[in-house]
């Protein structure tokens, strides 16, 4: 009896979850068939016919990490340095999801790293994410609540924090719940709006 | 003719330059016996008799990275916040050589996170890390080059900070040039120097 539709969509959907719990827990490096078979209860064969190679399992993971990050909740924009405070925040390993994803962000950075286009792919979007930043930066700069000052510099530099923070958090999340996060941000903002224009 | 003691240790090193090339360039996912070998221009009999299992590579490779770090030039320690400055400076990626060992650590965070043991000996890594710190922004602000505040908070914020720094540079070498890393570094401490204690 041929499958439905709709079966061929559900089996798609427990694909990603098992892919997607692979990588969470185990990473990239754990990502294989024979584990997302394990935690689907499937045979390999079975998962040959969605992945026939390793390359393709990677690429489809890859995929999922970015629907995943772009449909990710967000807070409400606000303004000026709320409107950056909250797009910060939104990055940071907060709640259960924010962690398999960060977990799976930096997991994929060795394979990133390793190879020219991705790495180029990644290069353009932590660029859009400063770019982003920026408009943020100067927005609390026109509003006063920063002072004046590079806004692609500050914005650089706040990218650079939280990343930083992220890997710190993953490896330590008894030193850094999100309470500590939330703090070590806001002193970071702090300092910003303290600032004096450090490159004039 | 049995080989000398000079020959062992002389293939000793060759083979230890090839762990590390390989992993400089392809990552601890590209780190396999077949890769070592084909750097070294030797037979994968040859690897196997240093190691018997892949486990036994990456157990290799993770001492390897250990000793390069220990082992890495550090500029004189000074005083205060030139001391602060100076340790955060050893970090980045700005030579040729920084750039290689930090790429290998960040593609060593993919195999830590996924197994609990090395994960917590990263984060006391970490946490040994963050603690030289605290004890430079303390004497920093006994200087009072940095105004009073949480000195443990401090240290978080700026290890997060060159943290993430390291992984933009690595990702996007032509925006983060080692003159740029420097001037974001200097941002963000002249911002630590101009804040009034954000957790007050």
């Amino acid at each position: 009896m041929p499958r439905s539709k709709g079966d061929h969509e559900a089996r798609r959907r427990d694909v990603s979850a098992a892919v997607w719990q692979v990588m969470a827990t185990r990473g990239f490096a754990g990502l294989t068939l024979r584990a997302v078979a394990a935690e689907l209860g499937a045979t390999t064969g079975l998962l040959t016919h969605y992945f026939p190679t390793k390359r393709a399992l990677v690429a489809y993971a890859l995929d999922l990490l970015e629907q995943r990050t772009l449909s990710r909740p967000r807070r409400p924009a606000g303004r000026g340095l709320a409107a950056l405070r909250g797009a910060l925040l939104d990055i940071l390993p907060l709640t259960p999801e924010a962690i398999d994803s960060n977990r799976v962000w930096v997991s994929s950075w060795d394979a990133a790293l390793s190879d020219p286009a991705l790495a180029a792919d990644y290069a353009g979007k932590y660029a859009q994410g400063r770019e982003r930043l920026r408009t943020r930066v100067a927005a609390a700069q026109e509003l006063g609540e920063l002072p004046p000052g590079d806004a692609a510099r500050i914005a650089a530099s706040a990218q650079s924090f939280v990343l930083g923070l992220v890997v710190q958090a993953l490896f330590d999340p008894t030193t850094f719940p999100p309470e500590r996060q939330v703090e070590l941000l806001d002193g970071y903002l702090a300092a910003l709006a303290a600032e004096a224009d450090g490159t004039a």
